[in-house]
């Protein structure tokens, strides 16, 4: 068959899977499948390493959705080239427990290298994998053995390159010159208020040469020979990454072909018949696999085969020449921790009369980790010197020393936080980002989806609460706390001084199946004396009876994380001195505590217990989960202000003696019956 | 004296009443004012209209300090020009109650038209206010009559440029052609970690040529003159928004500028006084103004009353010519709402037999709503056909069109909420902006802010929960109501059916104190029988009784909002059919429902009634607010998934029968003492 019209065939069979897969389930994306099937086709027929077989094989190419509304091109794509995802996944699209949901989830679907739906992460994704690949070949390569040595490609739309985040990652990208990624610009001119004339004019490709990128096209992305001899000049430079800009028509085909309506719904049954005909394509059967398409395509699994045995071929000579080279990236992609890495944990000391900010508790750990975690890298978003996250000696991960520790994010929060998951899921690291409390809002959709993908990246986020003082109410996280104890499979984790700072450090890299934050205080804070107090591995648990004033069952029970907890010990200390029974818990982590048997949290915080009061310089909100309506909670439901620290904790009344008088009020109150409820948020300022 | 020399020393004078102010507050960031001294005073000296004795002028030109952390440039300014700002409150920077706190707060000194600090906000918001301006010129200017007609700035600096916000909004600036904006960039070459070159190695200029700028300089920022001539080319486009490149130093004259060490701390005793030294300035006193200084940046104070004279009389001209207009625009600054503006909400009826979705019911309250309320503008980030909020037959605000009430902003949620916080600022509308619900992450740090100044904006968030169906997890919000409900002063209102949507629009539109997010529904629900149930105006006080059993005290209290009402009400219903008595609880609103007197609140959820089942398609973390740690909650603790939504409904459990369950498992427990509160949050997908 002539090759050109077997494309076109694959190209079809690509469209109308989608279609008809759109039109099966009542709902999908079927205009973007149809107009950026050929350039997908041409990436994955004539460049794309992979094996179909092994979709895990660590030197695999990467191959990235960023317009995750077009899953059916990506779909049709994994099954024709002999992933293990049937035809009848596919007639299964968008139904409950199917291996085809309605944007691609990583995990999930064999083949699918990052979830993606919410536009610009993948884009950012991809640039985190390109800087991986890169970090890991100048570690791990030597002369003769490129063990390392893939490419990274992204299919986005206009829609991703209209979210800031991906003009953050692009930008980054330039600067640090990713010769081998490539992005497939999908562009066709539509989205879905209408035509991109209403609120995309930009020049793009002008736009993308400023980050330093090397432009192609545009290329006519309805042919793959087109778009196939613009990836062969992308991949001719190794010192710029590359966008594609590929002009196409999107619901190709469609009478509705080039419109906003092909976007977002089925083309219904009349508009399917009609481009089926259009194209040539038979009406019947739906989901129609053409055998010369199954057998053409079908190439990738021999193909794939052959690619990976010539590389476990080098591999095995890498690792004759290079054994402990190769033990050591064996060990890093398979996500391990390397033998006793947490010696120099124990090593760490913490002097009870050295009052110790977390932020720098936490940065002495790193300290202590670096050279045990060699895996461990990441940065902050400009906030390095402060959020004590530099690895002192490491060098830098740059164009011209891509091997280093730190990574440079400069104030770009919600890229660094795409661009680790990106690390994270390339593997052969474990990522870390940082930057104040406050500014976790910036990145929020891109740490929803690394709890969604269940990755481990490590956030520090520092500056944690009013107790940062002077830069005023934009810099003093508020709401933070609990909008990020509210995301599933989060877990975070508020340490109370050094030695749970470890501890939380030691969670966060344990924890293998999502992602953790860890939240620190710019301010210095007494150090819990461990000598007199419950030690610090009571963490793990996420919380525990750090004191009590005797043995029998407390009458009140203060509860404190992070920053609030010598607050409540003080407080506790000063309420036993009055004759009461009082136990003080540390409670660092809400996740990690909720997770233990319930016969465990009882222990910590008896049924009966009712008087319990709560301090944390944030929202009181959330509180209730340990307090009950009986209880109270010594929080902020306001904004903070600009003044010296300890002035705000004064007027703003987070201090021991609040919460020693909110104990004395609930106590008085005992018989009174319940209130309503805790007092309300407050919206004054 | 000498022009350029008494240009130097006002300029020294910004330089030093800053490094003074950081020195004395020990903490704060004396570098960009050192460096940006020069070009933001040649700004103020020669172009900026503005009439220090009325801050609130409307045809006043706005000046905003994107680099927040810059503040004292614009205090100095603010103090030099003749604002009511003392020198005694830039003695008293960062300190409690202060006028001058540690980044700029609207609403606290006089002069500050944003609050910054935040980077690429203040950029997104001037945006917003340039749009603002010119919308109100087309629609109320007439020949002869030029009553709205101003500038707009904003000084901003790498780090601005560099968040993706600020990347959305100068696209969209440069695709609506706001030529009456300009942009001075403070481009330094520092930021925190060092050079910009370790992550900001891109064009900036050509980028925003790409943007569609008008780009000018490099400029010798250093240097009023070429500041000045700069600015007078870029008030010569008024077809292009325009970014001036004004080269700077960091700190310029202490002895470690251009480092990034005189960033964000004091200089020191003896940098401050070698600075002093380099660049002629006594050492004594601190705080230093020349009278020269004061005498010529007082002329600011006459410049200003007559420039506002000259303006009232064109004012008072205007009026007598077209005196509806005039009355119309007058009431639209003042933030009044047109009289009778409630008229049409009152003619919209839901009948009971028709299910609707609140999105629906949202669309047609706008549509009733956008001839009565003619300030009423807004858009959606590329969402408009889904979240309903496209403004039928009333045009688009575009570069052709300025003067529509539909802005399209692109696949850009942050820069839609920034935009939108600039158009509040400005005065003369009420901005909306809509995205669905899970997508609010993007923009939190522009809500954040919305909050933080108190600026009436209405958030329509649409597609709220596993209820929008087949699209996925990633489209699925489960924690994004309770993040929202932890923002102080938001209000946040999820309505269960069309009558309590019309209530939600009236609530969002009388809140003048702060935004709204309504929380609207993909899916149709059924519409509440308000003949047989309590009137939807229940939601004035945020939570109200929907239904009861009977006349007696409730056994039961089963509490919905939004989509889950209707499970509520039906659960209850069936508990009642049981024998047991029962109120079911609408509560759209945990911010209007806690504002409300104890006794109201005591009345609706009487604190002996402890058998509360919450239900809630989102996060049950943060229920116990209202069911304590003797309830329970139906709802969500881990991600959604990929399937109709009928179906997800039954397997994640959220369901009236769920709620009878659960229900029935807390009366059957009762005398059993209570357990240790509701069940983890999980992790498992």
């Amino acid at each position: 068959m002539d090759p050109s019209i077997l494309d076109r065939r694959c190209i079809d069979t690509l469209r109308f899977l989608a279609a008809d897969a759109v039109e099966r389930a009542g709902s999908g994306h079927p205009g973007t499948p149809m107009g950026a099937a050929a350039a997908a086709y041409a990436l994955w027929d004539r460049f794309l390493k992979h094996n179909p077989a092994n979709p895990a094989w660590p030197d695999r190419d990467r191959f990235v959705l960023s317009a995750g509304h077009a899953c059916l091109l990506l779909y049709g794509l994994l099954h024709l080239t002999g992933y293990n995802l049937s035809l009848d996944e596919l007639r299964r699209f968008r139904q409950w427990e199917s291996r085809t949901p309605g944007h691609p989830e990583h995990g999930l679907t064999p083949g699918v290298e990052a979830t993606t739906g919410p536009l610009g992460q993948g884009f950012s994704m991809a640039v985190g994998m390109a800087l991986t690949e890169r970090w890991l070949a100048a570690r791990f390569n030597r002369s003769g053995h490129e063990v390392i040595d893939h490419w990274t490609y992204v299919l986005a739309s206009d829609g991703d390159l209209q979210e800031g985040v991906s003009s953050e990652a692009a930008s980054l990208a330039g600067t640090w010159g990713l010769g081998k990624l490539v992005c497939l610009y999908d562009a066709n001119r539509i989205q879905i208020e209408g035509s991109t004339d209403l609120a995309f004019r930009e020049d793009v490709g002008g736009r993308f040469r400023a980050y330093g990128w090397q432009v192609l096209g545009p290329v006519d992305g309805l042919d793959p020979d087109a778009v196939a001899a613009a990836l062969g000049v992308a991949r001719g430079d190794r010192e710029r990454p590359s966008l594609i800009v590929s002009r196409t028509i999107i619901g190709y085909g469609s009478p509705e072909q080039g419109t906003a309506k092909v976007h977002g719904e089925p083309l219904g049954r009349k508009n399917l018949l009609a481009a089926k005909e259009a194209l040539g394509w038979p009406a019947e059967p739906t989901f129609r696999v053409p055998d010369e398409v199954r057998a053409h395509m079908a190439g990738a699994v021999s193909r794939g085969a052959a690619a990976e045995a010539e590389w476990q071929a080098r591999w095995a000579s890498y690792t004759r020449a290079h054994p402990e080279l190769a033990a050591e990236l064996r060990g890093r992609l398979a996500g391990e921790l390397p033998e006793a890495w947490e010696e120099p944990l124990r090593r760490l000391s913490w002097p009870a009369d050295a009052p110790l900010a977390t932020r720098d508790a936490s940065g002495a750990v790193l300290q202590a980790l670096a050279a045990a975690v060699p895996g461990l890298v990441g940065g902050a978003a400009d906030l390095a010197p402060s959020t004590k996250t530099m690895l002192a000696g490491l060098g830098d991960v740059s164009r011209e020393h891509p091997d280093g520790r730190n990574v440079h994010f400069g104030v770009r929060e919600h890229a660094l936080a795409a661009i680790v998951n990106g690390m994270a899921l390339h593997g052969g690291c474990i990522p870390y980002g940082a930057t104040f409390l406050t500014f976790s809002d910036y990145l929020r959709p891109a740490l929803r989806l690394a709890a969604l993908m269940g990755l481990r990246v490590v956030y520090v986020f520092t500056h944690d609460s009013i107790g940062m003082g002077e830069d005023g109410p934009t810099h003093q996280p508020v709401e933070h706390l609990l909008s990020l104890r509210a995301v599933p499979n989060l877990t975070v984790i508020r340490p109370a001084d050094g030695a749970e700072t470890a501890e939380a450090w030691r969670a966060a890299l344990l924890n293998t199946g999502g992602p953790t934050a860890l939240v620190l205080s710019r301010q210095k804070l007494p150090v819990l004396d461990r000598r007199v107090l419950a030690p610090a591995d009571g963490l793990r648990r996420g919380g525990y009876c750090l004191w009590e004033s005797g043995a029998g069952p407390p009458e009140v029970i203060v509860i404190g994380t992070g920053s609030e907890v010598h607050l409540a010990l003080a407080a506790g200390r000063q309420l036993a001195a009055r004759g009461l029974s009082v136990r003080v818990v540390s409670l660092p982590s809400w996740e990690l505590f909720d997770r233990e048997p319930r016969k465990y949290r009882e222990s910590i915080l008896p049924p009966e217990v009712r008087v319990r009061v709560a301090v944390e310089a944030g929202t009181r909100l959330g509180w209730e989960h340990y307090v009950g309506l009986d209880g109270a909670v010594v929080g902020l439901d306001r904004f903070g202000a600009s003044a010296p620290a300890e002035v705000l904790a004064e007027k703003l009344g987070i201090t021991a003696v609040a919460v020693v008088e909110t104990a004395e009020e609930l106590l008085g109150r005992r018989g009174a019956g319940p209130a309503a409820g805790p007092e309300p948020k407050t919206g004054e300022r």
